[in-house]
């Protein structure tokens, strides 16, 4: 398929089609919007707005502090963890939803060195790429200045290659995103747990970009923890709840930090002294942020009834074709690729480099193609297979060639005003 | 007035007196419903219900990202703050609105404890009191997994005496809540700030139950930290996010240790090494909730116009009244009262001891008069001046002394199902 030229008619089959066409209904999307940006916010399932009405008409309004036991706010965290386990391949039990992607990160990451300190200790590096979303990193170097670089330090590597070559003596845990936020790059998740296990080292998946946009397989690649994010692929509403996964072999030998009330063992008892939840509710901290939480729950059963493959399928196919159409338009070359062509390679986006990336997105999200910029010079395009339709790439390829044919991009309105470094 | 009989007609004339009485319009409350437990869930003001309508109608699924800049989602946590900031206290850019309480205390609590360490070696002891609310002792807790117990360790006092003579030259930081979740005890927030300071040690102030209920006076006590809810007397719905208090003046020697993207200088420079906000943005973590945030942010508006000393007049009043109806009723006298008839060191709430308390507070929740019970043997009735009446007290505690009388609470469905330990 890839040296055909693709005509119009072609992707107007592609929709009529898709087995997941009928999905679109679920969302409620604005008129004369492409939608290439839930990457970075998921769009609105109707349940969602139903639920945030429900919460505001009868939960809390009328049912009030009852509603902690009446709507079943106390097992939301377990509840919505239970959801999610099932789009990445979690057993039971091994999946909660609570806080942000950051703040769990910093939990699991605390488990995992303590883990290590008292099985191998003297292991204390962090290894993870320097491409990896920065609040990662960021959590890794904020852990460092409790625990001390003598039991916490971060080791960067680049590709692949070099986090196998990474992987010495002195790793504790190797801290990887599945999916690049910049590049689209998809990394083998088997592959590199396996790796790292043989070396003794624990992993740590952060699922941010795949996590409801591809088949993950926990359980499956042993992983031993993950975290993720619930806006963007889960569509669960902006800043909507984040969640862990802890495999089941580890609850018992875990202690993890932000040892707040609802992940003790009893909370209504109000003893004096923490004493963990032997399952995956020791990950809980705080009251949870609950009218954030329900909307997510409601948002996912939008996942009830889809297959992971299906989903992943139709992924490829939009992002494949979008850059086919690209290809097939000569003013488009100056756009260079940055995410690997090969599907096992890539996730749910592509990116492109370019010198004016930024008027690039800043003109299609004036024409109504959101897109998004990422600094230096890339722009970047997030294909979700459960509302965007083959008929959008076509679209959305016309609209952007159309804005570099005639120049529009150059417009002094699309400059970027701030400089980013 | 204490030895005046209170009779209806003076509770009705009070209603109509009150300066504060059509700030109930601004909430929507359950009909036949008496509502005592705002300091567990505040109620839903009719401005939150609105927001949340506009963000799942409007900002989310029609302006999707865009928001972030066109409904200025990211200056929320800000924003919010400082709506925060003008009802305990603090002069600008001291107060943001992020995470839970647990998750925030542990941020102040880690950075009260690396000054202390840089400034004054040896100080590792947090000293508290034994019956704050579990979490902030459990946040303690979890920081000593990772700081280690000679850089921390929880101490436990129960009284105000004890507190004061608790400050050893050991102790690092004092942890208090101003107002105690069981018995409504208002500790004296300028006096205790001041003795710590004199001994070099740093406070901490939990305002879970004081924000929203009466004045308070941060900048003027020159508190060091404080943290709080969002979801009691805020009204910011359930789960609602918290917020942290820091002094201006320590802004530039603190290190907070959960170092999430959004607390970055610059979060869209995308750098590898973190580096902190100068303000109180440097408490940021992660992705704020923003359907949580925004609703909070609604809901504070009620503020705008009151005034705080007017509100804890109202708020002393009905707690004094409540307590007045109690005693003139002879049925009542089984009902022994835990907080302090002085107003000087009386929150917004009242805790009532009896040996039937949990049956007590079922039976009087049946009959739509919502309170709670607090183990072992606590009924607890909070006061919410914003919304509520004279007359509530009124008809609360004839509804109380019917439930007495009659013996209606040693029905067997009132009876505590679970024991509570």
């Amino acid at each position: 398929m890839k040296n055909q030229f693709i005509t119009y008619q072609h992707i107007v089959r592609l929709d009529q089609q898709d087995p997941l066409a009928t999905k679109r209904d679920a969302f409620r999307l604005p008129t004369e919007v492409i939608y290439l940006d839930g990457n970075s916010l998921g769009a609105m399932p109707e349940a969602a707005a139903e639920r945030a009405g429900e919460l505001v008409q009868q939960q809390w309004s009328k049912d009030l502090i009852t509603s902690w036991n009446k709507h079943h706010w106390i097992d939301l965290p377990k509840h919505v963890g239970e959801k999610i386990g099932r789009l990445i391949g979690a057993a039971p039990d091994q999946v909660i939803s609570c806080d942000s992607t950051s703040v769990n990160l910093f939990k699991v990451l605390s488990c995992a060195l303590l883990l290590q300190q008292a099985q191998n200790p003297g292991r204390s590096i962090v290894l993870s790429q320097s491409g990896n979303f920065p609040t990662d990193l960021y959590m890794v170097q904020g852990l460092a200045t409790l625990l001390g670089e003598q039991n916490c330090q971060l080791k960067l590597v680049a590709d692949e290659a070099d986090i196998i070559a990474g992987m010495t003596p002195d790793v504790a845990v190797l801290l990887l995103t599945q999916v690049d936020f910049r590049s689209g790059r998809l990394l083998n998740m088997q592959r590199l747990t396996e790796l790292a296990h043989a070396k003794g080292i624990l992993v740590i998946w952060d699922l941010a970009h795949s996590a409801g946009a591809l088949p993950i397989e926990l359980d499956a690649c042993q992983v031993d923890f993950a975290i993720g994010c619930g806006y963007k692929f889960l569509n669960g509403g902006p800043g909507a709840p984040a969640f862990i996964y802890a495999a089941k072999r580890l609850h018992n030998s875990l202690s993890q930090p932000l040892t707040g009330w609802m992940g003790h063992h009893s909370p209504f008892n109000f003893d004096k002294q923490y004493q963990k939840a032997p399952g995956i509710e020791q990950f809980l901290t705080g009251t949870p942020a609950i009218l954030s939480l329900s909307v997510l729950d409601a948002a996912l059963d939008v996942f009830a009834d889809v297959e992971l493959t299906q989903l992943r399928q139709k992924s490829l196919q939009l992002s494949s074709y979008f850059h086919q159409l690209v290809q097939q338009h000569d003013c488009l070359q100056s756009l260079q690729l940055l995410t690997p062509l090969n599907e096992a390679e890539r996730g749910s986006q592509l990116a492109y480099q370019h010198e004016d990336a930024y008027a690039l997105c800043q003109a299609l999200i004036k024409q109504g193609v959101i897109a998004d910029f990422r600094a230096p010079n890339i722009l970047r395009l997030g294909f979700t297979p459960l509302y965007l339709r083959f008929i959008d790439m076509w679209t959305a390829v016309e609209i952007l060639a159309d804005i570099v044919r005639s120049q529009e991009y150059t417009k002094a309105e699309y400059k970027l005003k701030h400089k980013v470094t």
